[in-house]
């Protein structure tokens, strides 16, 4: 895996064995931004408002729609009409943590139908094995109705002060992402994972998508344990994409920030693939 | 913590300092019942008519608010009647595991407003204690409405096969427990913990309530790697509460199969207490 990160977005694009990955290394190369932006807003008004203005900028948005205390579906068809406008994809950042029969019913129908407006969704590995397997059946139904179209990333490690998301949960997270790579994208962390050893061994060509979330130019953290990091130090380290939230959405100019963001991403990125 | 599983609910009910625990014990007391039927039903009709008929014979009904179908606020609400109708806890099993900061709006307030209508909820520990801290500061806002009617389980251990909630990740749990036991209850797990040792050590007359889940009668797993115990073996174990799903809501007679659980949970509770 660690190897692929030298290599450019078009070129992953071009040889990603999974649709949505594909699409996602495309939107990149083509936007030029690896930006992410985590639209923690809590009405529909400010998150499909900063969706719009921030659009053009972006690679993905990330969110926790049920924060939102305006919650309706017709929400998520108007974000969905703006993915479209601005070629981005959705990432609900659900964090599944529950055993296999639950998750199931969580991602595909129930009150927030996950599945039908969010390209890529995340899970725990707190529950164990049974979790990836679960989300993974659900997506290859015969029934399933947006097969090639939606993505699984594991959270393998977490940017929280004290997270246990470390040793033995990592490795796991490694071993499911190879195991159900019919499903699994990649990994929401803080590093690459690629050499991590695992009973199955790395895959051929593997190429897990790297999401690493916590990342701000201006914060070094904040009173309840989050902790930073720059869109350059995480690019280095191997980021795909970086996550970015208040540190956009919460300044007195959103698109000018998302803009500068996507800039120091993007040179950080073409540095690494030996193009700066 | 162990020490406190040998006397009675009644007792208990008394002592805790806790009151959303003393009315949890009392609720138990009253109604000879330590039954938590975990209502995973995906259409608000069969979860309301479930809740009405095994009102009678639960302490508390356990939901995942979430994987209904057709969730609108008017069916917490039609809860909340049936939990005042039998008089027992609402339980959203929400088992939050994100930052704090992100937490904090998942709980109070946002799509599900959950602590409007759920007096227990959980959390896993996965990002540290950051999410503890933040859920319990939430619940002790001067202008939080529900003061005294919310109460938080540390998710402990889990019953999915290879879970990683174990070692480290339980002893954190109740570290966390003691240090936030302003509004920390008790724990989600399939043992006592008492015997933990954490840096700040048991707290005096510490009585921390134990959920145990994956309770059946009738089946020892599922497929998508669920494991079982029995009310018997879980009381005997420690459980305060014995949470027991599809082993009573998918069987041909609800009614019956929960009175039949109640009666096994409740004559372990007696043999434990010395009374049978």
């Amino acid at each position: 895996m660690a190897s692929k990160s030298k290599l450019s977005y078009g070129e992953r694009a071009k040889h990603h064995t999974h649709p949505v990955a594909r699409r996602l290394f495309g939107i990149a190369e083509s936007k030029k931004t690896n930006v992410v932006v985590s639209a923690d807003l809590t009405t529909s008004k400010e998150l499909l408002d900063i969706a719009d203005k921030l659009g053009p900028y972006i690679a993905v948005l990330k969110t926790h729609i049920d924060i939102l205390d305006d919650y309706q579906y017709s929400v998520v068809e108007a974000l969905k009409d703006l993915a479209v406008k601005h070629n981005f994809l959705i990432f609900e950042d659900r964090k599944f943590v529950d055993i296999g029969n639950t998750v199931q019913k969580q991602y595909h129908g129930g009150a927030l139908q996950i599945s039908s407006w969010a390209h890529i969704v995340n899970c725990t590995m707190l529950p164990g094995e049974g979790i990836v397997q679960a989300l993974t059946q659900t997506a290859e139904r015969e029934d399933f109705p947006y097969k090639d179209e939606r993505a699984l990333l594991i959270l393998a490690t977490m940017t929280s002060k004290g997270s246990l998301a470390t040793g033995e949960y990592t490795r796991l997270s490694v071993e499911c992402a190879r195991k159900y790579s019919q499903f699994v994208i990649g990994f929401v962390a803080s590093r690459t994972l690629g050499e991590i050893e695992t009973e199955a061994g790395p895959l051929e060509n593997e190429d897990f998508v790297l999401f690493t979330t916590g990342v701000n130019m201006a914060s070094k953290g904040d009173k309840l344990g989050q902790q930073y990091q720059t869109p350059k130090s995480a690019v280095e380290t191997g980021a795909d994409f970086i996550i970015a939230g208040r540190g956009i959405y919460a300044v007195p100019d959103p698109v000018e920030t998302a803009k500068r963001y996507r800039e120091e991403g993007w040179n950080a990125y073409l540095s690494r693939i030996g193009e700066a």
